[in-house]
């Protein structure tokens, strides 16, 4: 299924118990549902506060229904905050973290006037402008394969064969008046690397650091000051690659 | 000042002791910034649920500072689902409620797929599709100077001299796809008259009462089924006009 989600009352993706998770949502709604115990996998634990558009989930039901009337009937039961935009049979060979090829997020920045509260609740507002031509020049030099360890917050477990190292395939600013929007496409992210990424892009386009600065970050990860943590509520995780 | 919010965190506008309301989150921005206790007075008393993009309030201040400076320094503080968009100072005769000469709402519906949860917290999704054309015949009979008590909610408190007669300016549906907004422009509305109109009117859009049901309510509030209403989120006020 794919599904749709305002972070700002969720602690996260992932089930936490007494506190109000997107994965621990829809397996209440599928448990009143199928009036037994269902599990869902999502293909990438957003951490609290961060929205999805596109966040793709599996989950093995204990009855075949229909997929449209599976989708009307789990939209009936969820808040509003969280809804199933499609479900489909997939094949018992899909898992949707371990099929996963790459992920787009999008981070929305703005300054200038105050925003309204619906485009405030997802959006980073920020006290002054921002230089898009070096901030994109800074971007340009993290496209590729490198050990991104500089970027990731502490805490990120089961890193498995790869390690740190992952790859950008795309990391582009899209500026439209007085807001910026950041497309990241990449092969995997460790925890935060994308509010981090965008935090050192930030510091760039401000004119508080050079655009070499991010890349070197990635050599020395030790080096300071460490990339900024952008915040949550401006991260979306908008689509899934298979 | 100019106010939005998203009505789905507040108990309304109106301060209550112990709820989180509009005014009182305000009130309690504006009482730690001069540090003193201000009162906040706005055009109209949304209800729970009920957005604005456009609502105006005033209030005294115990001290002048700039205009910008106090837009800045309120969204400083207020939550990202309450923001001030503009300030200006006010010439001592302005009240917002009492200034007021009229009143625009939108009223969002949607049918068909799901909406992605940032739409859905503005929007009445309905179950099936709305005919534009009866819907609109209906609404053209709603328009004009009429007694609508057929359409207030109980505990309408504060009627004055105009009883529940009240005068509408305005009330066209707006069709895009599977979306249609219903603008309602007035010069006064009873508690809950919007929501009820829109009520009314759905019932004409989906097929269950013919256009001229609406305006036979207007004659007679007694008939029976009375005008349903129309859930709160769906809800936005969008102008004062002075």
């Amino acid at each position: 299924m794919r599904v749709a989600y305002l972070g700002g009352g969720f602690a996260g993706w992932q089930r936490q118990s007494a506190r109000r998770t997107v994965q621990g949502t829809l397996e209440e709604a599928l448990a009143s549902l199928f009036r037994s115990e269902v599990r869902v996998v999502g293909a990438g634990r957003t951490d609290a506060g961060v929205h999805a558009s596109g966040q793709i989930a599996h989950c093995d039901v204990p009855r075949l229904i229909p997929a449209a009337g599976l989708r009307a009937a789990l939209n009936g039961t969820l808040p509003l905050d969280l809804r199933v935009l499609a479900v489909r049979h997939a094949p018992p060979t899909f898992h949707a973290r371990k099929s996963a090829r790459a992920k787009r997020y999008r981070y929305r920045l703005a300054w200038g006037a105050p925003l309204e509260p619906w485009e405030a609740q997802r959006t980073w507002q920020l006290s002054g402008p921002i230089a898009p031509v070096e901030l994109a020049a800074a971007a340009a030099r993290l496209v590729g394969t490198h050990d991104f360890a500089a970027f990731a917050l502490s805490g990120h477990a089961g890193l498995g064969p790869r390690g740190t190292r992952r790859t950008v395939h795309r990391l582009e600013p899209r500026q439209r008046g007085r807001r910026m929007s950041l497309v990241v496409v990449g092969d995997g992210f460790l925890r935060g690397m994308v509010r981090r990424l965008v935090g050192a892009l930030v510091e760039v386009g401000r004119g508080a650091q050079p655009p070499r600065w991010p890349a070197a970050l990635l050599e020395d990860p030790t080096r300071r000051p460490p990339a900024p943590t952008a915040p949550a509520h401006g991260l979306t995780l908008e689509k899934v690659y298979y």
